[in-house]
C-alpha cells in the first residue's frame, strides 16, 4: 500500500539521514513511487542529490589517513575520525568480478574493509593481526559498497578491535571484526 | 654444535620431504654449514635443486582448477587435489607491499589463501561464506609465500571447511579457516 505524501517525506528525511548513499532509484522502490516523485520530494525538502551529497561528505573536514598512503586505501574515503570511525565507498567494476559470474571477488571486499580498518588507526604504522569475516551475500558488478568501520574496543594503547560493516543499498553484504595494532616508528623491525 | 654428515643428510631428506620449497640457503643456515656443503649433500642423495623440484611439482599431473579461471588464482598453483588439498606460491613483489614499510599488504596474503581455498573446490562456482584468519608475522618484500590448503571438514555436499596455512621458509606467516560453498549452475541467481 502506498503511503501518504507527508508520511513518505518523513521517511525520506529519516532514510537519507541514516544512509546518505541512498539513491533516488532505491528510495522510489522502497516507497512504491516513481523516481520523479522522489526527486520532487527532495527538492521540496531541500535534500541535495546523490552526487552532491557524496561530494559534500568527501570535502568534509575529516581526519587525514596517517597509517597508509592515500592510494593504499581500497575505495574512496568518505569520512574518517581517528581511532573512532570511518566510511569508504567502493564501486564494483569489471576488474573486481569473476569473469563468469560477475560476482565480486571476496578479496576486494576484504581489502576495502581491511584497509579502512587500518586507515582509521591514528599511527604511522598499523597492521592487522587477525580478522573474523563473513560474506553475507554475493555482490554484483555495478553495485556500490559502503563500508562503515568503528572502533568497538581498545584492548590496549596499541591494540584496537574494529568492526566493519559493508552495505549495498542499505543491505549488509559483508561484515568483519578486525584486530589491528599500531607500531611506533622505533618498534619497526 | 654442528651435526655429523650422516645426521645432516638424514635431516636433509626429512626436511625436503616435508617442505620441497626449502632452499639450499635456508638449509645451510639450519645446519650451520656452507651452501656448497648442502649442494654436495643433495647431489650425493640425488635430491634435485630448488627450481627443478618446483618445476617437477608444477608439471605434476594435478587436477585442473574448475571454480576459477587460471588467472583468477592469486599466486602460482603448484598442486591441486579436488576437494582435498592444494598448494600455491606467491612471491612478494613491489606491488604487494606498503610503500613505507615494505611489508606485504594483508589483502594479498588473504587473496592468495582465499583463492586457493576456492580453487580446490570441485565445482563450477564456489564462494567463500566466512573466514577466520590470522596474520602471524609481517611478510617482507622478496619473501616467497607457500600456501597449503586442505579440506578439514565437509559439512554437507555443498559446504566445505578449508584450512590454509601460509609459510615463508617453513615459518607460519598466515593461517585461516575458510568456509566455502559450491553452487551448481542451476542455483545461480
Amino acid at each position: 500500500m502506498r503511503m501518504s505524501k507527508q508520511e513518505r517525506q518523513r521517511q525520506l528525511i529519516l532514510a537519507f539521514k541514516e544512509d546518505p548513499f541512498l539513491t533516488d532509484e532505491e528510495m522510489a522502490k522502497r516507497c512504491l513511487v516513481s523516481v520523479q516523485t522522489i526527486r520532487l520530494d527532495r527538492m521540496e525538502l531541500g535534500i541535495p542529490e546523490y552526487r552532491e551529497r557524496i561530494k559534500h561528505m568527501a570535502e568534509g573536514n575529516f581526519d587525514r589517513v596517517r597509517s597508509l598512503s592515500p592510494d593504499e586505501v581500497i575505495g574512496e574515503m568518505i569520512d574518517l575520525q581517528w581511532d573512532r570511525s570511518g566510511i569508504s565507498l567502493l564501486e564494483i567494476r569489471q576488474e573486481h568480478v569473476f569473469s563468469r559470474t560477475k560476482i565480486a571477488r571476496g578479496h576486494y571486499l576484504f581489502a576495502q574493509a581491511n584497509s579502512l580498518a587500518v586507515a582509521i588507526v591514528d599511527a604511522e604504522i598499523a597492521l592487522t593481526r587477525s580478522a573474523n569475516i563473513r560474506f553475507v551475500r554475493p555482490v554484483h558488478l555495478g553495485e556500490r559498497c559502503i563500508a562503515q568501520a568503528k572502533v568497538i574496543e581498545q584492548k590496549s594503547a596499541s591494540r584496537l578491535q574494529i568492526q566493519v560493516m559493508t552495505k549495498v543499498s542499505g543491505e549488509i553484504v559483508f561484515q568483519g571484526i578486525f584486530d589491528v595494532y599500531r607500531l611506533e616508528e622505533n618498534e619497526r623491525t
